[in-house]
């Protein structure tokens, strides 16, 4: 009988992982589920395939060229491309199973069919949470939402990142005082001062019909720097009387205020007015998280206020506020920088070998731990000692027990330090402790 | 500005929980993971969509019909129809950097397009484990599959379960001895027994052109009941020299042998000489998982041992064993059974209620709650305090603590026990313990 081999490999564009590296990428999911979950975060979870007039209700431009058409049978379905339009189409569909303000936590995968390129990836976990309101939505969940982020990435081992934030109303309002036609030219130039430069930015304001006078009262208002308190002095200072510009300042300083009573340090967060984000979405406080000792990798965790989640889906008004991390990004970012590592990393606290004969003292031994919530794992392949030492340490498992007759007869275990190689002569109780000691 | 409203719905067939039952699916699915873990079992995580000449390299039939296709560029794709060829692609490909036996779990979404029916859907979740050899796997490891499938299921709170084993080559090697041509006839017919009866399965025996002497044989073989060591008894004493079939008895002997020492009740296993599964894949040991309580359920948790997980991705050969949980179905089957409910689970442990103007002492509480990891939720809108309580009510948060003036002097919080009505004066300190008891 003749074989077709098919060469096992899978789609460009798609990240698969080693099992040491997707322990840590587990690992990075949990941090993020709990901190999450810690805030009154709710799971949701939604179908992968949707209707594609759902998912494209808001209709098309560069999403409907990315996204993935599924066929069977003669429904249009597609895959989605972010977690955000299931969430509208989720609230909009159990409105009356929810409650008011719907905390929503879901992390899952999205499919964007993107130009192949390193670090970019076609399949990606986003992490997102939102708040939405019923109607309305206090600003001081606005607040909340940077502690949230704050916690999630002390305790995913980050300590000197900046959560910048923003209010859209504060850069609509002063456009329009300048007698800006449209804001949203003078916003798509200024996101792109990082990227670009002032001198580009300057050209582009120009190209665009602006005035030189506007265009230094712009340059002026960018320029604008400093801690919170005297940002927001400065914004004060130009005596701007247009209400959307008002209103914008009033909300970020009570979004500054609150912070301190959420927790989050000073050093962690900053005003950055030159932060607009998705354009046609958000319409109050806005986010952006750097890592501040690797500022190229971007924003590591974006979102903001918006006032109307599911006007494709809904006539109720949903307003809410929310962020989202691409985890497959960030790790692949991390991982590719040296900043976080699988190496060593490990779950099974030992690796338990019998000797020929001696299976059965190592199976009760292995099941004795697990009883008592130690993760051990055991070898039951006939191998010699070597090979089976080599096994733990490609594992990353950081002892290993042998069991043969003079553990059987003493009842006493020997733990090996797979790293320093040290030997531990203990009771069955030494060893669930000193394996419980472990991380 | 006139706007098309388009009717948020899902797709037929396909599952879509309310936060409160997702949380409990949650909770389901953490505590698979975490007894899989606890055996040394590794996570992987594939792509859904996959090249479809390697989804199909094994070729069509049932599942040709049943699958996606994914559209998007000029490249075949497919979504994944179950875990065991996306397992079988990844080993083969990383073949070199994995470590032998290899121990992965998978938990993951996999897609079929099956006839709509209640209680049938076409995505859901998989939760499999597979140990592979590289060229042998040692019979132990068909042990200590079933001590796994032990572990979880008392941990998912079910006591009164039985895991059915057999052994296919007692089948094969049985009816080849009566001088079957293809035991897969019989295996097909006998397989249906539970499902169809004596009567019928004779019939189609006869229908299949086995003589009356052979039928009357298999009639008394698969009538052997008894405890496993009686059944293996009986087997012994039919005194068949055929090879396969007493591999087969042995096989068996040494896994009921090992059950033991792997911790796994005598009343939580049985052998079943009926039980046949997956005719073209396994080829030893094969599961069923029966709740006793609940027949109708059917298997809960399959599998078996098979000689070659990836002839058709690679030359190497690849024994393995392994099991897989079909979590979505269990989850809905044990919901409408009413033997699991989401009434009352909770993640977050009490609702912070800040009186008016006293919103930062609310805050400041839940702050230090979660710093002790205790998950707090704080309630920010202007309510009525009632739709407050109801709000708690709706989900199902246990304890409330309001926030006002008194406790802003005093330092002493009051938790109402939303159940009983219930209210204790405590210190932060007493806060803390007493919503760290809570489950």
């Amino acid at each position: 009988m003749s074989k077709n081999i098919v060469k096992p490999s899978i789609l460009p564009g798609f990240m698969e992982l080693t099992p040491q590296s997707q322990m840590l990428f587990n690992n990075m999911m949990d941090t993020v589920r709990k901190n999450y979950e810690k805030f009154g975060f709710l799971p949701i979870d939604t179908p992968v395939i949707e209707k594609t007039e759902v998912l494209l209700a808001k209709g098309g431009g560069e999403t409907e060229k990315q996204i993935y058409r599924v066929v069977k049978g003669s429904t249009e379905m597609s895959l989605r491309f972010d977690l955000t339009v299931p969430l509208a189409r989720y609230v909009a569909q159990h409105y009356s199973e929810l409650a008011f303000p719907f905390r929503r936590y879901h992390i899952a995968k999205v499919y964007r069919g993107e130009r192949n390129q390193r670090g970019r990836f076609r399949e990606f976990y986003q992490a997102d949470i939102d708040i939405i309101g019923n109607g309305s939505l206090d600003i001081i969940n606005d607040a909340e939402i940077p502690s949230v982020i704050y916690s999630t990435f002390k305790d995913l081992g980050f300590d000197n990142f900046t959560i910048r934030m923003n209010n859209r109303k504060i850069l609509t309002g002063f456009f329009s005082s300048l007698g800006v036609e449209d804001p949203h030219v003078v916003m798509r130039a200024v996101d792109k001062l990082e990227k670009i430069g002032l001198e580009k930015v300057t050209e582009e304001l120009l190209a665009n019909g602006i005035d030189k006078d506007s265009i230094e009262s712009i340059i002026g208002f960018i320029g604008i720097k400093g801690s919170p308190a005297e940002i927001i002095d400065s914004l004060n200072s130009l005596n701007i009387e247009h209400e959307v510009f008002l209103e914008g300042v009033k909300e970020i300083g009570t979004v500054v205020g609150y912070l301190k009573l959420f927790g989050v340090p000073e050093k962690n967060y900053a005003l950055d007015l030159t932060i607009a984000r998705g354009l046609d979405y958000y319409t109050g406080t806005v986010y952006e998280t750097i890592l501040n000792d690797y500022p190229d990798i971007g924003s590591v965790c974006s979102g903001g206020r918006y006032d109307d989640l599911a006007s494709h889906y809904t006539n109720q008004k949903l307003p809410g506020v929310g962020i989202s991390i691409g985890l497959t990004r960030l790790f692949y970012q991390l991982e590719e920088a040296g900043i976080i590592s699988s190496e060593n990393y490990h779950l099974s606290k030992v690796l338990v070998i019998p000797m020929e004969g001696y299976s059965a003292e190592g199976i009760q031994l292995a099941a004795k731990l697990r009883a008592e919530d130690v993760y051990a794992q055991i070898y039951l392949e006939d191998a010699k000692l070597g090979k089976k030492f080599n096994y733990a340490d490609k594992l990353g498992i950081p002892y290993v027990a042998v069991i043969g007759e003079e553990e059987k007869s003493s009842g006493m275990y020997t733990l090996r330090n797979m790293k320093t190689g040290e030997q531990t002569r203990l009771s069955i109780e030494g060893v669930i402790q000193k394996l419980r000691e472990i991380h």
